[in-house]
């Protein structure tokens, strides 16, 4: 029985209600993004009952879902063999691993995670430097230019230019980032594991910052900057010019 | 001769209209906020002009001027000895030090704010957790306490006290952080001296980000996850109404 | 009762243990660094055992134990009325305020340390800062400077200065931070709260990776680097003749 | 005259010899990683003495070279119309873009190489993550499943997972990450362009922090916390202990 549905409690009740339907030695696959802590804890739960388990994670989103995923699967070798032929055709051109036992599926996926919101960050912020230069650039043509033969090149990139391309630029896109919360597990792995993720952890502060209409930070720091230098409120008219000349903001260059 | 005036080209302007007036063994002090390296090729012309050059980092901001303020100099020997029964009036109760050679002062000053950036949005991040609590504080009382026996007790937790309590909180404080750009060059120091800075540079992009009212990044981040996962654009209810019972976003706690 | 045990389970055997011996009315008071969602769940047993009890965030180290502490107080305002004469006498010169209802008190203590942590790594980088300038500066004089009139006199500049001075510099110290995890709760809580805290996430990282002697995210770097660019793993001397002579690392700057 | 040599002053030698040499009309290419702004100063000297001047960024590193680079080129029309032929044929099944007017093909260079370090830093994370897990984890097949359908899909997952199989892991590769500093020049840029780029920025940071063998920031962060709580110096068995059962670094999963 392959389950996808969302992280949480009702993966538990879907499990504890087909216990006793199933038959000893069938298999509950846990596609969807669960904890792996909590992938453990169900597979020891199943495996009492006399059933097998496999935590699968999936990625590869919509298009992956039509032309190939990418499968990781924990668990125990007997039922990951069972298993295997169908995740192999599953994943057509895409991936498939047995990652490690029970758990290591959904912990290889929130790894992938991670590093997934390493690269979108990084990217969104190349695309904003492109915006932000002196002259006009030919962006969407430099987003199509570094899909083929960069050092950059990947499917994200493809992405990033097709949806440029599509929507005619960024004006039009809403500034703000929803996600579903797997990546806030990682960091908390991370301080656990003693692993420092500094470029994930910042992406992940980085997504909360995009929900951020009050910036309450910036209001704190403005009243204490006011405090000891008499610095203005709000944007300053002489700094700007300042800035605008060069005279501060670092160094002019040319 | 005393000189505060902004960083830039000003300050060269003004050394070289002073060279011819002054006599030799004049000392040439430089109050404002040079970068250090402008500060050691000023030192060399003026001394092979005859005359001396002491780049001087001040801080303490406006009460500093009228309290006491620290004096950080830079400079060679004999000029220090003799500037140094001035300087150590001028602090008052404030400090003094002879930070070591030419550039010296303006380095250490840097430093300082360099520092003073990472405190500023450590504390600021606080005060932002305090604001979103669950339950109403006292926030206020609690900046308050924080002056007293804390570990973070600090000039700057006694600014943000009385700029709390003054305001009645934050809510009519623009969340706009403007600065006068010296600690970018700070960035670029340490880059070059291989020193790694992950907070104070992490200082100072939370400055740009207060600045940033269009979010690029972010926009470019949403139209790649609507790519591959179908994402929606903007806050979406039902991921809210997950977050809200906690299904999502981590852990429950309790 | 005042309890000072480390966070855990054993402070909900303490609880437990003292509830039957305790009279209606008594106040347990948990001085320790219990994390603020098991504070909220102990109030509530304790409450419906008819008894009081109060989370008692406290700063101040031991010098704050004998020359005045900070205590942050959370609770209903019966028990914090009866407690308020004790802790004002116990602070001496210290702080103390009733931050809110229950779990007020150990939430706020963990935004302090969470602001104590940003502080302290911001003055840490700007001490490697000064033990990296080109020319050889007095280090402990200049951290004695900062202590008076500057923007960064605080508590932990005027420790930072007294250490220093004390061991001779900082070439005995080992280069490894140890720490008990509490802000590691801070870190997940900014999460659950949508709370950006870029720089106190930041300084939880630097303390991992202060322990970390594997640096296995730096070995993967590497070898990719290898893979596309042929760069030569471990120091290269080109490289570093590169650097010295300011070819790269930036813009040379005299 | 095409260049391929390393930036910095060599590059202004050699244009200047080559200007006496070269005829009205003659195009010189800049394919080396200069930075932008002296592309610009370039161009404009070159166009006084009537030659042509493009830069081009040239991503792809070795293999590239050999299979299809991806070049990124800044001039003014006429001049990049001549080379088109040639630079598509280079190209091969590479990706080629006319990216703006002089020193928009260098910046757009620059900009990849950031995006390209934030890659590498969250990739990095990501296989530290894989490699300190509780269990054994098969890390080589899960990178090559990484490679096929996954999101993080890219040509430096390609290169992680070969270079791990080929070095049997990571053990035998040095924790150090040599850089030619031009993302140094990017940092510097953004600060100019009040762009926040915090993940890029860190994945710099880190290049320095794996260098680093002294960790002064560690020392003086040692000596504040022994300071103020007497935390001992080095690793402590006894908070070593608590962390093992998990009585801190955070909550207890299982």
């Amino acid at each position: 029985v392959f389950l996808y549905i969302p992280a949480g409690p009702a993966v538990d009740q879907v499990i504890d209600g087909l216990a006793e339907k199933l038959e000893p030695g069938d298999i509950i696959v846990d596609g969807g993004n669960s904890y792996w802590g909590d992938s453990i804890r169900r597979y020891r739960r199943v495996r009492d009952q006399g059933r097998q388990f496999v935590d699968l994670g999936t990625s590869g989103g919509v298009s992956g879902a039509r032309n190939g995923a990418c499968f990781m699967a924990g668990g125990e070798a007997p039922a990951i063999q069972r298993l295997e032929p169908i995740l192999t055709k599953l994943a057509v051109d895409g991936g498939y691993v047995h990652a490690g036992p029970p758990g290591a599926g959904h912990f290889v996926k929130l790894v992938h995670n991670g590093i997934e919101f390493g690269m979108l960050q990084a990217i969104g912020e190349g695309v904003n430097l492109l915006e932000s230069y002196r002259d006009q650039l030919n962006t969407a043509d430099v987003l199509r230019c570094w899909r083929f033969g960069s050092v950059i090149r990947s499917w994200l990139v493809d992405l990033m230019e097709e949806a440029y391309r599509t929507n005619g630029g960024l004006e039009k896109i809403p500034a703000f980032v929803e996600d579903t919360g797997e990546v806030n597990w990682l960091v908390d792995d991370a301080l656990h594991m003693e692993v420092p993720i500094p470029v994930i952890a910042q992406a992940v502060m980085q997504l909360l910052a995009s929900r951020d209409d009050q910036k309450y930070w910036a209001r704190a720091i403005a009243t204490m900057r006011h405090g000891f230098g008499g610095h203005p409120f709000g944007p300053s008219e002489p700094v700007a010019q300042e800035r605008r000349e060069g005279r501060i903001g670092g160094f002019l260059r040319e």
